[in-house]
């Protein structure tokens, strides 16, 4: 395994790849891995000749009051880890070399699709995230780019984005993975502090409850989730930021459950913002 | 030559070329060909293994007051001059093809680079123009893309664009073709009564005129574009938009003319809009 930090060394491994003939994977990270992201890299490592991770803590997908400068990072880990899943390249650019002085060009997504959800409290957040893969997808020129279903709304938007560019790479967005009592794996559980940590499953616990109740035959949106509120509000240090239920696809609110759906929710709990989900169909 | 107008038939295409190792040379077009576009199809023809055209009159890069439903169009005429060229591919998609119903994705660069010039009179016209770019970008995978100068504000933001996104295409921008008595080729030139054909002429003739002040010497880019002013208010039906001295690449204004310099020129003559401009390198 290769770990790379320059633009012009990946471009060259890329062209060798290419000229040989071999089918490129590709998962994009933040990094401090976890088995949520090695999932990604186990499915690429399975379906390509050839499996990229890059780690870049994109800085424009932050609001000025996130958490960009505690974002955590732990470099030899990561290193371990991809390199035990079978990756190839570890892509790890500077900001400058993602973002040279006077940098301008954005790619954007206008609508509902963007603007709800994270979106809402999070502007520019998903403005920063297709510009960046945009740019990744362009330098590493994947046959297929793998995405966790934990953030549900960005795989939605990278979808759009890359379909309605024509962009070459294949998007595939892979299942959430979970600790063993339910919390959605992520690289911000680690802020979590022990009293946070338990109250955190009331994300997954009320997302399992909503499924278990349209599996039973609920097909009332505003009852699910009446129900997941009245679960969070019993948690008193969690601070509901949202409960949505949308369609899958085009993210649209749902009011008569059908088809494919997604329950997702936005929880604080301190200054940790976490965020969980479950699709649905019926 | 083969003539596409879907998607799917291009990319079976370019997909075969890739294949056999051809490079791919591209030359985006809104058709109504003329010896500008063709010096450009010849470029590409000269300097790569195939080449493609497209044909497509981009709604989104139009003002709602601006001429897209009379914009020229001459199928027979575009396909006869393209192959007499030895372009191997025409691609004229349908506006449906290349934006399906509820369309939201958009390329946009910030800044003065876009605000200014002719991003000043037609706000929008740009995002337009990198985003289908980025889409035929994506579609033709071209070794080199071809541009022309008489476009100059459009070629500086398409090259940024391909170098900030990591763009593969090499961006080359190609010279002016202008008629014997120096007006710059456009399609647009079709409007023109024999009154403003004539009058026309005063754009070419002010940066000429520009030029050869600075050839002799002239260092001041208010009394060179004082020069170009008065010049255009002589002619009695020629209605000045805008007369700038801007740096090449940035496009920022200059006061004392130091380096590459353009000076651009847009001009109305009754509805029709035209633009030319120069490059000076002092």
């Amino acid at each position: 395994m290769r770990v790379i930090d320059n633009i012009s060394g990946l471009k060259a491994i890329i062209r060798a790849q290419k000229a040989a003939g071999r089918t490129i994977g590709f998962v994009p990270t933040m990094g401090y891995l976890h088995e949520g992201h090695l999932s990604l890299a186990r499915a690429s490592v399975a379906e390509n000749d050839f499996t990229v991770i890059s780690i870049f803590v994109n800085p424009i997908q932050f609001g000025v009051n996130e958490d960009l400068d505690k974002y955590p990072r732990d470099f030899a880990g990561d290193t371990a880890k991809a390199e035990s899943c079978g990756v190839d390249v570890i892509f790890m650019p500077s900001v400058q070399e993602m973002y040279p002085a006077g940098y301008s060009t954005y790619v954007e997504l206008s609508g509902e699709i963007t603007g709800k959800l994270c979106g809402k409290s999070r502007p520019g957040h998903f403005r920063g995230v297709v510009t960046v893969v945009t740019k990744l997808f362009n330098l590493v020129e994947p046959d297929k780019a793998y995405f966790g279903q934990k953030d549900a709304q960005q795989a939605v938007i990278i979808t759009r984005m890359a379909r309605e560019l024509n962009m070459n790479p294949e998007v595939v967005t892979c299942p959430i993975i979970r600790e063993p009592d339910g919390l959605a794996m992520s690289s911000r559980n680690v802020y979590l502090n022990t009293e946070e940590r338990k109250a955190a499953l009331v994300l997954s616990s009320s997302l399992f409850q909503a499924e278990a109740g349209i599996r039973a035959g609920e097909r009332n949106a505003e009852r699910i989730l009446a129900g997941i509120v009245k679960n969070i509000k019993e948690e008193s240090i969690a601070q509901l930021e949202y409960a949505s239920l949308v369609n899958a696809e085009t993210l649209e609110d749902v009011k008569l459950i059908k088809g494919k759906v997604l329950i997702a929710l936005a929880v604080k709990f301190g200054r940790t913002r976490l965020i969980d989900n479950i699709a649905v169909e019926v």
